[in-house]
C-alpha cells in the first residue's frame, strides 16, 4: 500500500511514523508513506499557500492552486483510489472505514489547516472527505496520523499476534472485555476468579458475556447496527 | 493548565508537540505537557511494563503495578482535575468535551498499548474514559495528541484570530460553511458571486443558509441535539 500525505506541516508526523507499529509497518515494507510539503509546489515568491477568505471573516484559507498543481502531479504518476480530505465535516471514520481503506493500493491524505482548504479543492479533487470525530483540531495532519495508524495495523503481517487486531473492539460491533495481567492480587483487587480457572470454556463464555453487558452499558448504539 | 501524558512512546508526540498550534502554546506558557515514560516506573530488572492476559488469548496487557506508582507520584504532588484512559470503548470525545477539558488546571491522560492496560487500573484509577472515535489505534498515544490538540486550541491566547475558533464547526452545532480564497477563477471554476459582492450582510445570509444546508445534507444528527 501507498500513502501520499499532503501538509504543510511534515515534520508533525515525526514521532507518529518513527515509533511503534507504522515504523515496523514500513520497514517491513508493508507500506510506503510519502510526505509532501504544499509550500513546496507554491509559485508565489514568499512561498504563500493560504490567503483571506473571499467576503470576509477570521482565519486563513489555503489556496487551490499549489494543491492543484501537487495533486495533478502525483495522479499523472500513478492511479489513486481515493483522494481523502480530512475535515470535521467530512464522513465520520470507523473501523468499517479503516477496514475498507486497508484494501487500496494507491491513496492521497490531504491535510487543512488553518480554517482549511478552498472549497474548489473538494470540488474537483477530493473522492472522500473523512472525520475522525466531532471537534475541531488545528490541522489535518492528527487526523492523516490517526487514519493511517488505524489502517496500517489492519494489514497483514503487521501486527505479530495474527489473531491481536480480529479479537479488538468494534471488529464484531462489540466493545472488548475487561483483561487483566499479573499479579492477580495488587493491593487487595483481585483478578476475577473466573480467568484463573483455567478452563477455557468458561473463559469463553464470561468473556462473551462481558464484552456484551460492557457494550449494552457503554455503546447501546453498536448493538443496534447491522 | 497542566498536562501529564502517561506513554511507553513519549518519542511518539515529538512531532505533533513540536509543530504548530500546540507549540506555539507551550512557548506562550499557556500550557506544560509533561511526558512521563511508564517504563521507568517499572521495578523489573528487565523494565518490563507488560504481561499475558489471564485466560489466555492473544495480545499483551499494560501491568498495573508501573502505572499505580506513576500516578500515586503525581497524585502527591498536586490535585488532578482528571485522571483520563484513551480507550475505544469510552465516551465519546467531541467539541463540547473539549470546551470542558480546557476548563481544567491539571489533567493525567494515560495511553494504553498493546491490548490495553490491567483492568484494575480502570477500576481504581481512571476518573473518565475517552475516545476519539469508533476505531481501533496501535495506542493511545494518537489519541492523547488529538485530545491535547482540541483542548489547548481553545486556551485563551493560543489562536491568534480570537474569534476563529468560534466560528469553527460544531462550536454552535453546525458544521462551517465553504469557504474560498484568491484567485476568484481557477481552471473556470469560480467564486460564489456573492461572496465577491462586499454586502457584507448577504453574505452573512448565504453563509449562514450555506452551514445549515450543509449540515442537513451531511450530518442532520447534530440538529437534533440541544
Amino acid at each position: 500500500m501507498r500513502i501520499d500525505i499532503l501538509t504543510l506541516f511534515p515534520a508533525m508526523f515525526q514521532g507518529p511514523f518513527s515509533e511503534s507499529i507504522i515504523k515496523r509497518a514500513i520497514e517491513k515494507g508493508e507500506v510506503e508513506i510519502y510526505l509532501h510539503n504544499i509550500r513546496d509546489y507554491s509559485e508565489d515568491k514568499h512561498k504563500r499557500v493560504d490567503d483571506y477568505p473571499f467576503g470576509g471573516g477570521a482565519g486563513m484559507v489555503m489556496q487551490i492552486a499549489p494543491i492543484a498543481r501537487l495533486i495533478e502531479k502525483l495522479k499523472s504518476e500513478r492511479n489513486y483510489d481515493q483522494i481523502i480530505y480530512l475535515s470535521p465535516d467530512g464522513q465520520r471514520f470507523n473501523q468499517k472505514e479503516a477496514n475498507k481503506l486497508s484494501l487500496c493500493t494507491n491513496i492521497i491524505l490531504l491535510c487543512g489547516h488553518y480554517k482549511g482548504v478552498d472549497q474548489r479543492v473538494r470540488d474537483h479533487y477530493i473522492t472522500q472527505e473523512i472525520s475522525i470525530g466531532d471537534y475541531v483540531l488545528s490541522g489535518g495532519e492528527l487526523a492523516a496520523a490517526v487514519v493511517v495508524d488505524a489502517v496500517v495495523r489492519l494489514l497483514p503481517g503487521v501486527i505479530g499476534d495474527e489473531t491481536s487486531a480480529l479479537t479488538d473492539s468494534f471488529q464484531d460491533n462489540l466493545l472488548a472485555p475487561p483483561i487483566y495481567t499479573r499479579p492477580s492480587d495488587f493491593n487487595g483487587w483481585k483478578v476475577p476468579d473466573v480467568l484463573l480457572s483455567g478452563n477455557e470454556k468458561l473463559i469463553n463464555e464470561w468473556r462473551e458475556q462481558m464484552s456484551l453487558e460492557r457494550t449494552r452499558q457503554l455503546r447501546p448504539d453498536l448493538l443496534d447496527e447491522e
